[in-house]
C-alpha cells in the first residue's frame, strides 16, 4: 500500500517544543527555588513561586512580539520576571550573584522519564531539534543536565522571533532546508501545534497533564486533528516505526 | 598545584573547525564526484576536481567578508562553484536535479579516523560544538551521516559571519553565554586558529597532514604558541583529562 503523503513518509525531522513537553519545568524550578531559599533560613511555596515565574513568561513575550520591547534572550526575561516574582514573596534575602545562579535554575529542568528514551529512538530515523523560545545557551545547558540527544537546536533565537509567530517555525525549518511539511511539532500545547499547523508543519500532541501540577485545567487533551496524538515519546517513536 | 589560569579548568565549551579538522572533505568529495561522472558513462581527475570546487570557496568568501555579495549559505557559494569547475573540466552532462545532488556531497563528508572518538570523550566533559563556515542544514546532515555527536551547531549562520572576521568566533561564544576564554577552537588551520587567538579563544592545532593529499605542502605543524597541540583528538582528549 502506497501512503505517499503519509508523513512518516515525507518527515526529516521532529522538532519539539521542550518547556513542558520534553522537561518538567515546575518540579525543577520548584525544587531549586526551596532549596535556594532554605540556604537563607526561610521557607516559601516553592511551587505557587515557579507557576508565578512562567506565568510571566508569556505577558513578556508579549511584548517583545508586539515590537514594544526589542528581541530578547529568554534568559534575560526571566531574570527580569524573577525580580518581580520576588517582590510579590517578598524575599529580599538574595543578592545579584545568587539571582543570577537562581535563574540558571530554567538551564537544570528534569525531562519526563520517558522523553530520553524516546529522543534516542526517533534519532535513529528522524534529525530531532528543539524549537522553543528558550535561547541557544540555555536550551544547551539543559540539554547537557538532562542528557537530552538534540541534532540541532532551533527556535528562537535561531528565527529571531518567538513562537506562535509563523516565523519562528518556517525558519526554524528553512535552517534545516527543509519544507515546513518536511517537519513535524511535537507538543504538549494545542495553541503551539495549532500555529505549527497554520506554517504546513505537520503535528504530535503528547499529553503531559501535570505540567501545571496536580490540578491542571488546560492541554489536558487534543483540542483539533493532528497528524498523531501520543501518551508519551515512546507511543509517538512506535507509531513513527522508530 | 593550583593552576587556575590553565585552559583545561575554566574551559566550557570545546568549538571545532569542521572542513579538514574534523572530516576528509576531499577523499569524499571527489568519490562522490567520480560515482556521478562514471553514472555518465565518463571519467574525470576527481581529485583534482575536489580540489578546485574547494578552492573557489575562499575567494567567494571574501566577497561576503568584504561586501561585494551579500551573507549567503556555504551551499548557496558550493551550489554556484559547482557551475563554475564543471565548465573548467568541461562536464555538461548534468541536470539542474543532478546538480543539486552533487553539491550535496558536502553533506556526506567522512569523519577522520580519530574524530567520533575523540568527541564522544571531549563531550562527556566540555560542550562540543561545530565552528565552522556551514550553513545549519549541512552541518546537522553532516552529522547524521558522519555521526558527529555535537551538543550545538554555531558558526557562520549563527553568527550572521564567516571565520575569521572576529564576529563569526565571538558571537559564537556569545550564542552560549560565554566569555571567549571560556572556549577552545580546535582546527588543522594556523590561519584560523590565529584569528580565534586574537578573539581571546583558548586553541587546540590538530594537524590533518592529508587534508589536501599526499603532497600537502601547509598546516603541516603548528606556527604558533597554542594552548594544545595534539596529533589527533584521542591525545586531545587526554590532553585535556576527558
Amino acid at each position: 500500500m502506497v501512503t505517499p503523503t503519509y508523513p512518516a513518509e515525507i518527515l526529516q525531522a521532529v522538532l519539539f517544543d521542550v518547556f513542558g513537553t520534553v522537561v518538567d519545568w515546575r518540579s525543577s524550578v520548584s525544587r531549586q527555588v526551596a532549596e535556594a531559599v532554605a540556604r537563607h533560613g526561610l521557607t516559601v511555596d516553592a511551587e505557587a513561586f515557579a507557576d508565578q515565574w512562567r506565568a510571566l513568561y508569556q505577558p513578556a513575550m508579549s511584548r517583545v512580539r508586539c515590537g514594544d520591547t526589542p528581541f530578547v534572550l529568554l534568559d534575560e526575561l526571566h531574570r527580569h520576571n524573577l525580580d518581580e516574582v520576588l517582590e510579590v514573596f517578598s524575599l529580599h534575602c538574595f543578592s545579584d550573584t545568587e539571582k543570577t545562579e537562581l535563574n540558571r535554575a530554567w538551564h537544570r529542568l528534569d525531562p519526563w522519564p520517558d522523553a530520553v528514551a524516546g529522543l534516542e529512538r526517533l534519532k535513529q530515523r528522524y534529525i530531532i531539534g528543539s524549537l522553543s523560545n528558550g535561547n541557544i545557551a540555555l536550551i544547551t545547558n539543559m540539554a547537557k543536565y538532562a542528557r537530552l540527544p538534540w541534532d540541532v537546536i532551533l527556535g528562537a533565537e535561531i528565527a529571531r522571533a518567538y513562537k506562535p509567530q509563523p516565523e519562528a517555525y518556517l525558519n526554524s525549518a528553512a535552517a534545516l532546508s527543509l519544507d515546513p511539511g518536511q517537519c513535524l511539532l511535537v507538543a504538549a500545547h494545542n495553541s503551539d501545534l495549532q500555529a505549527a499547523a497554520e506554517c504546513g508543519l505537520h503535528t504530535a500532541f503528547v499529553a503531559r497533564p501535570f505540567e501545571h501540577g496536580p490540578d491542571q485545567e488546560i492541554d489536558l487533551m487534543a483540542q483539533a486533528n493532528y497528524d498523531f496524538v501520543a501518551p508519551d515519546f515512546i507511543d509517538l517513536a512506535d507509531q513513527l516505526d522508530c
